[in-house]
């Protein structure tokens, strides 16, 4: 996003004014015609062919006019980038490509804060989600769990809750790996407004991520509709703690949907909040899991591993100026650690980290144990 | 046992002193030569064969004799039989035939004590096992899980140990249905000593079974050996609270490879406990179950159900005169209890328990919501 902003990437940050995320009749038109024509029609209303769609594609177009007024023109849509919210859009490096598998229920583009990348984090992840009313044994598995994976490299999604949502990005924060909060209001929002610290933290050492751009609320029904995207971005879904008819059972759903792998953990039969997870393995077949251990022995067939990371995606020439200048700071071998690379490039440590996120999802870069290096192709 | 005891009988009662259970190469003699002339080949020691066999023939064989002082005469075991404890071999009424898939590790004979008929019990059970050290969970779940399957007409087998065994009885009891302790010790033998009132609950209610005479002592061994009767007694085991390296989990094994169905309940992760019962579930392909309805629905399609009872197995020529005189009382239509069933055939409550059982398992009586009836072809 420090890139000059295009305009078939402006015009679909525009769509997240437009409509809300999901719209498979939106994401229809995007597919078939691009963002940028499509805006194009909403604002003029002239769009061949689309009486001929029927009454039904008639009334979504007014819908989406009924908007208009709220959409930035794209020198603000800057200015959120300057102050520290970027769109990402598909195509771009940090793109997570798994949230194609959403077909046209994928977001129009996403909104993110945060110094993490977020396709290189996505490469080996798992999504955690729960009750919010999580019992004192849902929390503490949730932030055992968390903390194991994020020790050992992997990050943790969820959705920035109360509860095992709160308790597992906890558990990732304090063994200093990264996570994830995909939420149901605008990245800058705090939402539970208990939560703002919390969620400063994830942006700081990870990544919070919205379908709607920045100063939307939450409602009931944009927390299922973002559910498909934590399910989407992690390889698996792990549910601790959900009753029989929970948001979680909604996210698992969608994990199960996607052929993403299905995981939760047991607990009494006497408690009201292991129903949930007692019916993923019964009915859904759901794998049992007692520790972090075997959540990763179960996704790691699947998520790409540090050895096995997809060759580089774009040439040098596709880099901005940035990211080229990290790029020519990378030692090729050893390791240096970010505040050096910014020293060496003269650079921000934030810039320089969501630069090497951007490097690591092109293949050009990869973390090693004293720090980051090039990658040895 | 009210009929005279034949020869067959005799030797396969004198053989459970001989011997222990699951001596496979006992067991294969039996087969091959009956119980009668593998007794008397031990007591005289001439044996046609036993040199070409080998030295370890030669060496069993020796090993069996040793303990031939110990065999009571047919007089003896008869006395046994008026004290309450009567002898059950393979081809009897009572015998449940479902003990042949041990092979030639199957029980000689079995020594039972109680009102219930053992292989009429068996055609609707379950076998409930787990820790000695039960939590107040493991209890609890035990209790209930059998209560609720006794209330609803399913037999509860388990080993009369204290923690999750002595629940599962008891919880049995209290639902007034029938409940079996397979001990490792004489059945006769009150082990542990704090069980004396529960196993003569048991026998009063249910029946308490043993490959082990009257008189004999549990070891560590025979518990072990014991617990291929729990598995293969019942169409299903149930593990509730097991260590990864406990006697429930033997249990599981032999369940496991007998083809009979494998559950069990699930518990928090953090406890060591429920260790045993995740590793049945992940490891093992049990199914988890949180209900005594579920371990029914489990068990159900391969378990015999009142209206798929066996068929007559006997002629009404073969039973003894005690049988006969029940089965002469029983009403073809409607139902009658125990006691004026008694009082018709002029016999005591406990021996019209025992024939009806055998009149069950041969498929001449039927159990109905007043009682007992003639069972309709």
């Amino acid at each position: 996003m420090s890139a000059p902003f295009d305009e078939e990437s402006y015009a679909r940050a525009a769509l997240t004014y437009l409509a809300e995320p999901g719209d498979l009749r939106l994401g229809a038109l995007v597919r078939d015609r691009g963002a940028g024509s499509t805006l194009a029609a909403i604002k003029t209303g002239e769009f061949p062919g689309l009486a001929a769609s029927g009454a039904a594609a008639t009334r979504a177009m007014r819908r989406w006019q009924v908007r208009l007024a709220e959409v930035p023109s794209p020198g603000e849509v800057a200015g959120f980038c300057r102050a520290g919210i970027r769109v990402v859009c598909p195509g771009d490096p940090e793109w997570p490509a798994q949230l194609g598998d959403l077909g046209d229920a994928q977001p129009y583009a996403l909104w993110l804060r945060g110094s993490a990348d977020l396709r290189f984090s996505c490469l080996r992840s798992v999504s955690i989600v729960g009750s919010r009313a999580a019992t004192a044994y849902g929390s503490y598995v949730a932030s055992e769990f968390a903390a194991s994976a994020a020790a050992r490299g992997w990050a943790v999604i969820s959705g920035g809750a109360y509860g095992v949502d709160a308790a597992a990005h906890r558990g990732a924060l304090g063994a200093e790996g990264v996570t994830i909060a995909v939420l149901a209001c605008g990245a800058d929002i705090s939402y539970p407004v208990g939560h703002k610290e919390l969620l400063d933290a994830i942006a700081a050492q990870g990544v919070v991520v919205s379908e709607w751009p920045p100063g939307a609320h939450a409602t009931r029904l944009r927390f299922l509709v973002r559910n498909r995207v934590i399910a989407a971005l992690a390889p698996g879904t792990l549910v601790i703690e959900a009753g029989q008819r929970s948001g979680a059972l909604n996210s698992a759903r969608h994990a199960r949907d996607l052929n993403r792998r299905l995981m939760a953990v047991p607990g009494p039969v006497t408690s009201d909040l292991s129903a949930g997870c007692h019916h993923i393995i019964r009915e859904w077949q759901g794998t049992l899991v007692t520790s972090a251990a075997e959540v990763i022995e179960c996704l790691s067939p699947i998520a790409a591993t540090s050895g096995q990371a997809p060759p580089a995606v774009l040439g040098r020439d596709a880099l901005d100026p940035e990211t080229a200048a990290v790029l020519d700071a990378l030692p090729s071998r050893g390791g240096m650690g970010p505040n050096r690379i910014g020293h060496r490039a003269g650079l921000e440590p934030g810039t320089v980290l969501r630069c090497l996120g951007a490097l690591a999802a092109a293949g050009f870069a990869e973390r090693c144990e004293q720090g980051w290096r090039l990658r040895r192709s």
